[in-house]
């Protein structure tokens, strides 16, 4: 399996005309993080209503939704400071189509939660250093700088729960499936500029 | 409508049976509280996502709901601390009798929700005032100390949401209603030492 160095999780990195999407609709980026963050949030409080008996987890993934949450309000406050609200916005495929990635039966809808999980925040790592370098508003570069480690720190965390129930060799062999239909999803350019188009 | 002083939004007090049962039963209380912050974060978020346009809301409700995993966080430390783990414990019909008085078309339903809300809120205040006097042990009688007034914080701003939205004789009479509800639920005891039984 090869991964894009230093980015965990992902086999791809992201087109150069993604890039262009996305920094010429910064507001619309922007409005879609904010959903982002607000989705994160509850993924992970959904996990820790399924999972709560599980030793290590709900007092690992509730700080993890209390930062999610903090990041919501602070996307949100940029979004009112310039002059606009949340409002509904049309999600792209992505994050469904790997949804339904996750199997029914435990362990592996566990092991499945977690690891389509770590692969959501790794992209998204790996777009908000794009963002952080060409967003054409230094509030908005700093904003993607700012919350970029975040990511990284979430898809990790993910990948430690895993291990510690999962052999290395299951995870690996299905984060190798999981990763080739994340990369074949983002390999046709959502028309709609969003985080995970 | 006759409000208990110092409490918006409760029509009764709580019994001294309710408090032996309590306090005869302060780990079971401790868990169940867990799973309440736990349910109280959820539901702040549940309500972000269904009215996510509705000005000064979603910036309200994320912060509230972060407090409510913090509490979640210090109760699942203490339960910890004691050798105890999270688990799955039956609910009491107190807030399932009370979500059902939700109505379904809108506004309706967003009155209500903010309403049921402010009184599970200032339920939680009162008993925890009460379990802060009485609990068996000093470190519970110290985090009852220090998350009730977070309780009563959450009521009003739940209030403060219905009322920058509805006309205060609209938000009085369906208090008065779903008030009346409550302290019927809670008039006989449940069999099980809850939170709110």
């Amino acid at each position: 399996m090869q991964l894009i160095k230093g980015i965990q999780f992902l086999l791809s990195s992201t087109s150069d005309q993604w890039l262009q999407q996305a920094i010429a609709n910064p507001l619309e980026v922007l409005l879609d993080h904010a959903h982002c963050e607000r989705k994160a949030a509850g993924y992970a409080i959904q996990l820790i209503f399924r999972y709560m008996s599980e030793p290590g987890l709900p007092e690992v993934l509730s700080p993890l939704a209390r930062e999610e949450l903090e990041h919501f309000e602070r996307v949100l406050d940029l979004l009112y400071s310039k002059g606009h609200s949340l409002r509904p916005l049309p999600s792209p495929p992505y994050a469904s189509v790997l949804a339904k990635q996750i199997r029914n039966e435990e362990p592996e809808r566990m092991l499945d939660s977690f690891l389509v999980a770590g692969i959501i925040e790794a992209r998204s790592h790996e777009r908000m250093s794009l963002l952080s370098l060409h967003s054409p508003e230094e509030e908005l570069r700093k904003l993607y700088k700012d919350l970029l480690t975040s990511e990284a720190r979430h898809s990790c965390l993910y990948w430690h729960l895993a291990q510690r129930r999962f052999e290395i060799n299951i995870m690996k062999d299905r984060l190798s499936q999981l990763s080739q239909i994340e990369a074949s999803i983002l390999s046709d350019l959502h028309p709609e500029p969003r985080m995970h188009s």
